[in-house]
């Protein structure tokens, strides 16, 4: 799996951001100890069990701090990695693969913790017939990133902004004057774009059902409520699809995994990911 | 405490960043069924305990967002919060509250979730000497912020980045031809900045002290080999401060705290925090 | 009608690159001619009929070259103006009414033909249930001020990019091998937009009706052709959306807006506008 | 004909600036329904005769969304087309030349627009002297490259802007305090550049031509006016040229072009042009 | 004097970087030392003779760092000042003071340093018809700014750049297949500028007279040679302006300012001016 | 020598804003004169002797206006030359090396004045063991690339900026509250930057050298107290490093290293450096 076109192109200032933050006007302690001609060989090894995301950015990276260097990927994002797995092998001048080193496995690290979280929580549906959704509770910058490290961990991306779907909530409601203006106003504005509504109890689902939104998102419910719920949306026709949402943890997403239940949305894969450990090493070469 | 002028002037493209990829062409539902002249007040809570960090840039989200809005803050970075203390109370257009409440919110919440993640350390390391540092391990773009969060937890910053420390490791003392040469270039080079050099062992450590380094981080000391560092070290004049890292956990960091060790650093708390919860609620005003 | 706060942000760069290229390092006449202290009165009047659209984008204009000036809108975004109708006011120094003219009115006229296009489209549909919709055919640059432009003349606009809808063409039903599998890849990949494919006979309408989109294109139908279509529509459930496109021209809009037909769509309208003619007279003031 | 290298490299910030507002995060239907490695043969073609301009932004558009793909111009910009003339080839990957096609197609439909219009005057001019000069009356942000497309119809470039040469208007001169007092003041100010001044009736071109402009422009002048300009400017020494502008359509140009007229200069050609007719044509190849 | 509102707003990307690569992330001494809430004055002081230039980006500068700060201008650029003579007080917190220090007086002092440069070479021609004139040997990224300041010091501007002002030089001349073809396809070309042609002996000002530039450079001619060729000059009709350039010292600058010469064009006064000294005083405030 | 790749990195844009503002929207002679296939030799020799500075931005300079053109150094940054020497030679389309010429040699010739400078103070050291610095004083937008002129005319960096070391200056001491608040303010805040301390008489000397700064500054001493201070410092434990600054001139340089003076630092070698004479000759090619 590897990012599209367009989401690398959107990538590009942020790698450009990151390296002018941490190299800035440059890497002092390599531009004094390492002679530019001395060429090395990096190796970024796998330090625990996870999913790998982030990989083409790597690459990025070192395209920028070692432009002469060759960068070979064992391995492709949403791969499984054991410890002491090589991902990547880099070889050229050992300044820019010294320089490159630490903004590349900051996006490593943070992409495939969110490729092995998402993984853990899509195992933990392994059966059922729901699928795991993120949100857009991302660290500012990395939206379409997290997002693709989602997919590389067996998730499904929501909306990825605020511009490409409709998600109608309480305060949205409050304001239009109750759930069929929202969501007619909605239609009304833009016909070109899905409808999703949240609600908190039966009474809101049924007055959003009489609308035919696109999905409804069941806001904290229990597990019974949602079985209630399923069977009441089961009934529309046309039946819009069901998302859960809220009060669920990734201890807990198999009890709200019930038959009828499209998607269980999870803000803690990429708002709280714990990096992935990976680490590099790098061989200054005796022949260069 | 707040940011610094410069920081908050070096944030402004990564808050601009932030809005383009959320909001993008526009809040497709607030457009849709929020009245241009609803207004509305907004409240920003904790949902649980910890320290914060980030509240002048929940300011300059909403500036953006809805720029006729007030924003008053009801706390400063490096307060403790309760479950349900208020930190924020806007006042303006409902649509500007409603596009601009995911941004603020992701960045309160990681800087929070950094700065308690160091406070905890902190507390830890009470009645010792030795103060919790930070690393280069940030999610990319958010260096300089994350760094003052970690100011705001308590801890002390590491250099900023690669140009403002000597920072020699293994790699460079290999391709410099050794400790000495190393130093001795770095200082030839560089003569206005500070030099630190990594050791794993003792005998490193005794080559490290004869060159008169300002700072030697002991990686991978065990606590009992840490304390004879010290013991060596003392004896060193000038005496050089000493970092302690890798391999400590927030669990044992008092282990490694041991007199003598001015510092220890932390790769966790920038990299793997989580974000503190808190939430938003908006009513609109019936008055207005 | 203003366009929205989102939309006037992200003019923002657009307005700085049309000042960057007209006045380039400065008005040369305006510097070597006019005193700095002269203050004048400058109106902007319609030469002829039309609708409006981009006032506000006028006002960002002075406010960049003639920051001191007070800018007064006679009329708004949407309005019909006849021959002599003032429709701003401005009175500031004269260097910068002199600087900002062409500028502010190459944005206006641009933006008002767009929506005096629309509105005689519009127009010719009235009593019909068709509405009028825009295209990805804008001059470069101008898209989101394009779409905003035909809603003040009382168009629908279409999805602003490839992003905000999945728009299945000829060559993605090729290349997904076939329909269905297209329409499955397009829900499957994207469960949060909504599908419209293009059909260019019965039969693809019937293949593509099996699949439930949202919305059905009829591709150069020809009006019986259309109503025999909207007869098959009709009889879907559930029942998509449809839109007409291709092969309608101003004139022939109204023969297309057949009963049942929701949306013709028109590239003309934003790809060869006529730009509606107004002009500013700018008079120095013998009191200042 | 081909754009100056300048101006190419002017126009980058434009092309991404399209594709961003067109492409955004991505091209949804493109990502979902054809498979990566899926190669087509992409080929452009006029749909009615018209004159050529923008083939090379073509290229440049496609080398940002298909990097891989070759791209041949089976013609130039300046050409002649009739319809269903092959104008570019190119074979690649389908999924960038989808995601491109429409920004390619709407730089060329609008410059090859411009070019067109603006050969339709060039050809009524033939036999005559007088040639057809452009104004700044372009879609903010097209500048450079409208006038590009301008030379391309075998139209002359007036000024790029405010900046490059001098015009003195009705404004400049009651600012001035009288003809004779504003040139001089742009010959001292400015004494690199050329001076333009616009004269509405025979007492102001007899004022002018006492300065010894460089030009002059008639405004609004009937032929018969001209007639006499003309005979007046001849005796000046130095003989300035002349510039006939306003009140003068497509139509009736030739009526304008009088002997002794340099210029007649059209602000419709590029403010108002209709966009050439042109498609692309993908086919997927079997053998890839 | 003042520099004109474009040259302020082309200046603030310049100013933003100046700013950038002196402050980068912090003014970490005065962080350290200075408490946010003192308050102090501050003077900038001549400790020399001679004509300033840049006071509003002085301004500019304190805007950024010390957005609270007054910033009165006791003297205005084109000014002469003495030693000891106060040019700008400002008052406002001691941080934001101390941290924009050095890059004011960078601009200040380098521009005052070409202003001053420029009125000694005016000095020297006071009482002849001719004046000085600056050339495109500018340190890069000034460009507009020491052009600005050419003007404080009492000189000429000649063109901005390559793109407006026709300049033929040797090597044109050559590609153009001689003197007569090279201006008049300069002409063709670009109708609206004016044309300067650069000779370097009597045979080649013939040639160029029977063209009638608007100019000739007379390029490293005597004295002696000079007034020959004035004389030539004379005789032609139209009479172009003759610009001297090529050998002159600022000492020897007299000698070449002979009858009939128009100006003397010099490369020293923008590539090698000596920075003007001033220096800043800034004492805290005891009742702040 | 060569600049540092990321030094490199950090001047793409002033090259970009130098071409910008040369070129703007085009080389007008170069266009209309030299046809686009006439290709051309350039060389660019030394007219003086000098030391140089900036032949990699010259061949980044031709990389954009000739991007075809070939660029041989002949020599290298820190070379001396005589008059005479070739020092580049390109090959390439003549349009290209005329309209990037003024450019590239703005930029070598500034450079190469300041390591000309640079190097006139160097050599006057010979013998010592005093190192000559640079200062913050340099032309907006420079200050890399001064600072890496600097080095290849022989001389010692000084810091970057405010941000990579802590200056305490009087104004600090007194806000802070003392020379010892300071230092141990700036080392608590920042303990990875180096300490230089800034003092006017042996008092102040004595007050710093208790709190033992990395650097002390002797700010105007004369000789004589200079002898007396470093006899001073040379007692202290551990012994900081000297520098002496103001009231030193190129030609008195030398007689302030006086033994045990580790640094003079100079602002006039990057705020006031002659240009170094350098001149290009282009030659179009017979045979191409």
């Amino acid at each position: 799996m590897t990012p599209l076109l367009d989401e690398l192109r959107l990538a590009a200032p942020l790698i450009d951001a990151a390296l002018a933050e941490d190299v800035g006007p440059g890497d002092a302690t390599t531009e004094a100890t390492v002679p530019p001609d001395v060429v090395a060989d990096g190796t970024i090894r796998a330090k625990e069990a996870g999913v790998l995301a982030g990989l083409p950015l790597v690459r990025e990276v070192f395209a920028r701090t070692a432009p002469d260097a060759t960068c070979e990927l064992d391995a492709e994002d949403g791969d499984r990695v054991a410890p002491g797995d090589t991902v990547v092998r880099l070889r050229g001048r050992a300044r820019g693969l010294l320089t490159g080193e630490r903004v590349a496995l900051n996006f490593l690290q943070h992409l495939s913790g969110i490729a092995t979280a998402t993984a853990v929580a899509v195992a933990r549906l392994e059966g059922t017939g729901t699928r795991i959704l993120d949100t857009r509770k991302t660290v500012p910058g990395m939206r379409l990133l997290a997002k693709y490290a989602v997919r590389c961990g067996g998730g499904v991306n929501h909306r990825r902004g605020l511009y490409d779907m409709i998600l109608i909530k309480e305060n949205h409601v409050a304001a239009a004057g109750g759930v069929a203006a929202a969501i007619r106003a909605a239609r009304a504005h833009r016909p070109d774009l899905k409808v999703e509504i949240e609600v908190r109890d039966a009474r809101e689902l049924a007055e959003a059902l009489a609308e035919a939104p696109d999905r409804v998102m069941l806001d904290n419910f229990a597990p019974e409520a949602i079985r209630a719920a399923v069977a009441t949306v089961d009934a529309a026709d046309p039946r819009p699809e069901i998302e859960v949402s809220g009060g669920v943890t990734p201890e807990t997403v198999r009890d709200y995994a019930l038959p009828g239940v499209d998607f269980i949305s999870s803000g803690s894969i990429t708002h709280s990911p714990r990096a992935l450990d990976l680490s590099m090493l790098i061989t200054a070469r005796s022949d260069a």
